[in-house]
């Protein structure tokens, strides 16, 4: 059976491997350690553990049972004094590591317990902190507050590393090792993707595992993150990072509704323009989901409006392997 | 296969359903809906739902799983800003309430979804409070009060009822029907045990039931509840309230061990005697657990140091079916 190991988290993470679990491929997630906003911030303040937000998205994505025990997993808690927003899924991970020891294991044990169809590994195995540099000197430390800024007029994130250093989960490291195929989920750029790639080892990981390098264009630029981003942009940070040439460039080739891209040019979001036009790794597709999402009540978080259809993607990576 | 229901809450239900669902029997269990205290109380104020506590209890004794998604299930936080005190089980089932719609759906989706070995039944579909007269002309309303009651001297419970009234879940009549044998587990004569039967339609229910009827009888006396209790007046308050003779009445004939007595006795609790000589309805058998069980830190309610063994409970039932 082919290997697939998917880097990211949050939603990109969620929508491709709910897409991917459908075919008879062996999957792995690995997910950043550097999340501290929302409820997740919340309990890894509170507990001092790993952050369980994007490990509970990939879990709910590989949860045998596409419905109730995924619902179960997202499930967020609207009221109840404390534990307005926190969600269900997080509060699992954090029992179960409070229970088992550490997250690697918690993961493990929730894998058991919830039939998982892959695994899901925390790339490191200590809580950090992100670390942004911007072009202007400007630093902020906290992927919270990195999510939250508005870059200024020709701002841009120009370093990316974690306070302190740390190094790659031996999991996550066999599992690159072992892949036929490494994935960069779609989402956020520095916070999702590159946040696990400026983990001490990842790149040697990488460079030398003999997988295919597969990176999914982001539909939409952040204005925290990724203002006046092309998909060329994108390419360009992503090797600059993951220290290697990607493969394969899979980019969204269907036009975006009207109503959406307005309501994403309110909060000064844009759709990623693609200029890639002659590189000949890329796959263009018409990748969108055909759901509006909405942003639940109690969150505090920004959300995605627009989404990849988690088959169309699968579909169109699948090919490729 | 062989129907079993078992009605009760807390540990004493608990403890019961781990040991008979080793053996290949049909097991429902019935939890009262009037526990308002800790965790449950907290969850049922600010959510408006059935109380979750001993309906947890009863899923993770039915777990397929020994092990670890009992733990999960029982699991206890000890810090988290709102969160202490809180069962991760009761959080669990309180979400599925949530997004399902009602208690006894919650629970049969826990059922499928952690894979119980029998099923769980609220005996009512309504949140409805505990109420106790005295024979002191005294009145408490709220489960959690009057477990935390001290009955003064000659003060006993002569009355206990719901307020407002409420009927039988058909789900838990149904099963009550089928079955071929009704146990009233050990656990608080009132608040765990009476709480059930006093419920409309219960009396009938139990009265119609072809099912042989078990009361094991509790290793210890409560001072909120049963102080000077022998083994004759608990069984004569299981008839009065269940409006039936019981078949078979389980008492334990191993001595507690002194350190133990002398624990309970600060608490003014005796071990209950055993005056039931010549009632040949009796099993006496050796049931103690040799664990001796600690109270959780973050735990504001009362818990036993001293369980039945399940294995020993279930196989003295087992041979009476």
């Amino acid at each position: 059976m082919k290997k697939i190991v998917v880097i990211g988290g949050g939603t990109g993470s969620f929508v491709l491997l709910s897409g991917l679990k459908q075919y008879p491929v062996e999957l792995t997630a690995i997910v950043p350690v550097t999340d501290d906003g929302g409820s997740t911030g919340r309990l890894r303040d509170e507990f001092g553990f790993l952050p369980v937000g994007d490990m509970r998205q990939c879990l709910a994505a590989l949860a045998a049972d596409n419905g109730r025990l995924r619902r179960l997993l997202l499930y967020r808690f609207d009221k109840g004094k404390g534990l307005v927003g926190h969600n269900l899924g997080n509060l699992i991970l954090t029992a179960l590591e409070d229970l088992v020891g550490s997250a690697p294991e918690a993961v493990g044990e929730a894998a058991s317990i919830f039939r998982l169809r892959g695994r899901v590994y925390p790339v490191s195995k200590k809580l950090v902190k992100l670390v942004a540099g911007y072009s202007s000197g400007k630093t902020i430390v906290s992927e919270y507050k990195i999510e939250k800024y508005h870059l200024k007029q020709g701002e841009s994130i120009t370093q990316l590393y974690t306070r302190p250093t740390t190094t790659l989960n031996e999991l996550a490291a066999a599992a690159i090792k072992a892949a036929d195929m490494i994935i960069l989920a779609p989402g956020d750029l520095y916070n999702s993707i590159i946040a696990n790639l400026v983990i001490g080892g990842m790149k040697p990981a990488i460079k030398n595992s003999r997988a295919k390098l597969v990176y999914i264009v982001n539909l939409m630029t952040l204005n925290s993150q990724t203002h006046n981003f092309t998909a060329s942009t994108h390419v360009k940070e992503i090797e600059k990072y993951a220290g290697r040439k990607v493969d394969y460039i899979v980019v969204n080739s269907q036009p975006i509704k009207p109503e959406i891209v307005r309501a994403y040019k309110r909060e000064q979001e844009y759709p990623v323009a693609d200029d890639l036009n002659k590189d000949s790794r890329v796959i263009r597709r018409p990748l969108l989901s055909s759901s509006v999402f909405q942003k639940p009540k109690s969150d505090n978080l920004k959300r995605s409006l627009l989404r990849h259809d988690s088959g169309k993607l699968a579909k169109a990576i699948i090919k490729l392997i």
